[in-house]
């Protein structure tokens, strides 16, 4: 199972601690962290996934597998630019969105479109298809919630 | 200069006219028409651009040049299914969404992203960026700010 | 009907002329020219369809319409690097090689995996399905040959 | 360090074998296994590098991660068709080529074109740049020469 946590480079503390709580949590769960591989809550998720031992993958948008942040076990570089951003969605059984700014907002509207669930917390609000979580744990009930109703694992 | 034109495959009567409207108008002004090469808003938009005899590409998402509607002339068959989206906006001097859902959200936030100027009409309004247009005329006033400010001719 | 000329960046004088009147015997013939955008054979083959009134589609690989060769009418924005190579040929009825490296050899393997036909002059002896042409006449007898052969009028 | 294994989805059974011994050696040294995600030389790589407890990473053409053969533990789902290949070759710090036809031939003309080192086994010959390996132990010496040469580790 892959988990894909998007969010923009730029994020609060707040947004750096949550997605790092969320990517121990989504490794403890056994799934694959995926991530757009950069900065920010990309690398928050990432790193708290490592913490647990998890594999964390992140799908690069330039063409060197050394911009990956230091917590990316599987570095996959697309050289792409933002059509990366797809990929990302793509590759994931569940999206979860961790504030973020247009990139994430194109990423949460393209997994819309192709049925992937996205999970939001503190993120954009242009649909009533996302589940806005208050808590990791909220967001990690409707983690369990989904696999069960989807079959997932 | 390439203007493209984005919106559902869905639209209302009324978003059809708007499009076909805005088409012409776009082939008018001398600019290449860019869209998404299949149905609705796309294909109102490159029915209104080859009505004035405009040049029009479908930048399309599967694998087949015939899956292009009927007032393409330049069919470009990416096989990238929602990756193309990306190519759609970058390919923009100017972007025009006309209504829309998902696909059409992913690409006005990948437009904003990258800094690509957006104009809207009866569509998302999910950022200050985006000028909302009131109707075919306002659009085509904007489009001509646009030009000159940005020096696109 | 769309056809790609692929080829180096880098051609001899001798090559560049090659895809110069390829290109314009393709304009000529009614066809949209599709290539690369960039200089080199690309260059050419759009130097030479322009030279006819024909319309021209640049398939770019960065970010910025701004490097595509001055013949190009229509530049497709991709921003995917080397991925665009597919597009160059997923979009072509019918793709020419004259001459070329690496990326026009990835272009010719991918056209032959997809099914497009491909006729080369001075370019990779690669495989038998390739039509070798011994001239600019022959290029396009066997253009002819192929249109009727597979409908593409 | 990720190390991609490329060919046929329809290889021999020599070649099979070779993929397979080759993704157990490729695990055994601590590198990730790259490859498309399908089957043939994709899943032969895949099933060498498990037996081994490696990460096998599926860089899957589709849009669906139950494509990925058995052996695939991040399945990466790109719906992107055959521009995958890029993405194949662009994420490895060394290639690998075991047979393979026309798609292996665009990996390995994109892996030359943007200068990753290639070694091929019963592959094609159509650059000197490849290095031509008569065994296994051949393929992980060549591997250990580049590592070294590039401080791959």
């Amino acid at each position: 199972m892959n988990i894909s946590v998007i969010g923009a480079g730029s994020p609060t503390k707040d947004g750096y601690r949550l997605a790092e709580n969320i990517g121990r949590r989504v490794a403890e769960r056994g799934a694959v962290l995926i991530c757009g591989g950069l900065g920010g809550i990309m690398e928050a998720a990432a790193k708290g996934a490592r913490s647990a031992g998890g594999i964390t993958a992140g799908i690069l948008p330039g063409c060197y597998a050394g911009d990956a942040n230091p917590y990316i076990t599987v570095p996959i570089v697309t050289g792409m630019a933002d059509a990366r951003n797809v990929i990302v969605v793509r590759s994931a059984d569940i999206v979860i969105a961790v504030e973020g700014k247009y990139g994430t907002l194109s990423e949460v509207a393209i997994a819309l479109k192709i049925g992937k669930p996205v999970i939001g917390i503190n993120t954009w609000d242009c649909a009533d298809e996302v589940y806005k979580a208050g808590s990791v744990n909220d967001v990690m009930d409707m983690v369990e919630h989904l696999i069960k109703e989807k079959k997932l694992e």
